[in-house]
């Protein structure tokens, strides 16, 4: 059986600015694989209406899961709840639960934009978490969470037992200074003797040496280890120095 | 006139797998922000070729540029020029201007991998830049970089001169120890005042402490201000705590 799928869709001028580098789609790409939810794609949009509602609809139908970030807030910049609402047809409403843990939690300082905090896509479930007072919720299969990063992990935490989850991905990685093209050809002769192990070459430079990554990843661990034991020869046929990644 | 608009397509398994955090994309959305280019969109592909395809003809369509990064390399996983080729309905050519310079470089060390550098979509402009042996190229109106940052950077200042450019974005924040709820109301009023100046409003929490940064941003630089402005008055009338940004 194959692993669900997922996309990561970033909701955020300020990313598009340049003015806030993202660091939710690292932590999201991590997570979902130790949880055996392949990511297969990511889209980065403006607070915009149409962009996002273009955006989920075309995700939402092609991946088992959507995992959304930012946007979600009291002010008129917060657009991504009433804007999913939108993409599916359905109204916006209050969840009383949450709107009495808001007036607990924020008491004298609740003003009526508080409350937009407690507004979901109708038929959405709350994804209650123990650390903040806005949980997120899932609309169908779209998991939507905040954009600090903080609270977003927290939100991804509570959200992931919710889902359903596939076997994690193996990988194994070895380091070797090499330029790339020395290994090309032998390594592509590898990743054809290996179809179902993905393997990748990452060249980089330290201190002006040129240094190659290479990595072989797959669900299948002894099918990586092989692929990965292949790798190992084909540096040491070469009398590649190498290093652990 | 409104400024060109611009797509990001960030090619490579790495990134979706967690293994590595995409750094390209902010360096791309400060310096075509410095160059009067918006960036509206960004998309992160697996190394597919029915992936890439897809991405590459939506953006480019849609957008003035689409900036690629990464799939650029000898080895069997750097299909980018081959796919964008494929996707433009064009072949694949060997520039001899170009074997030539790699020859040159790679001396001793060539393999017949190594030419794959000297291949682009029959049609490209080659993007020549001092430092690297493999530069990079424009086919159209997409723009092939590599996904290393360092090499990135390079193609990119090559590329920039090349393409068209319109009027830098004006942008002024104030950071306030306010949360964001309390400005929410008063804030979502001078938005409505300034509907040419975006304004943002990023919460964060700093040793617990809860704070916000105000961001107006647009074209116009007298509007900006105003809109700046206004902000800075309405955080005196509420006594609010600032610190300049």
């Amino acid at each position: 059986m194959s692993n669900p799928t997922a996309a990561a869709l970033i909701i955020g001028n300020e990313v598009l600015s340049g003015r806030t580098a993202d660091a939710n789609l690292n932590h999201l790409a991590r997570r979902l694989n130790d949880c055996g939810i392949t990511l297969k794609e990511c889209r980065v949009v403006r607070d915009d209406e149409s962009a996002i509602i273009l955006a989920v609809n075309a995700l939402r139908t092609q991946y088992n899961y959507v995992f959304t970030t930012g946007g979600i807030g009291p002010t008129h910049d917060d657009i991504t709840i009433p804007t999913i609402a939108k993409a599916f047809g359905v109204a916006v409403e209050r969840n009383l639960q949450v709107e009495n843990k808001l007036r607990e939690y924020v008491g004298a300082r609740l003003v009526p934009a508080t409350l937009r905090m407690a507004d979901y896509p109708a038929g959405a479930r709350v994804v209650w978490h123990g650390e903040q007072y806005a949980p997120g919720c899932i609309m169908e299969n779209v998991i939507i969470m905040a954009g600090q990063p903080r609270i977003m992990q927290v939100m991804l935490e509570a959200a992931l037992p919710m889902l359903q989850q596939g076997q994690p991905t193996h990988s194994r990685q070895v380091d070797a200074w090499v330029y790339e093209s020395q290994i090309a050809e032998p390594l592509e002769a590898i990743q054809n003797r290996f179809p179902d192990t993905d393997i990748g070459s990452y060249p980089y430079r330290i201190d002006g040496r040129p240094g190659t990554a290479l990595v072989a990843r797959g669900l299948n661990q002894q099918t990586v280890d092989s692929a990965f034991k292949a790798i190992e020869d084909m540096l040491a046929d070469m009398g590649a120095e190498t290093r652990a990644a």
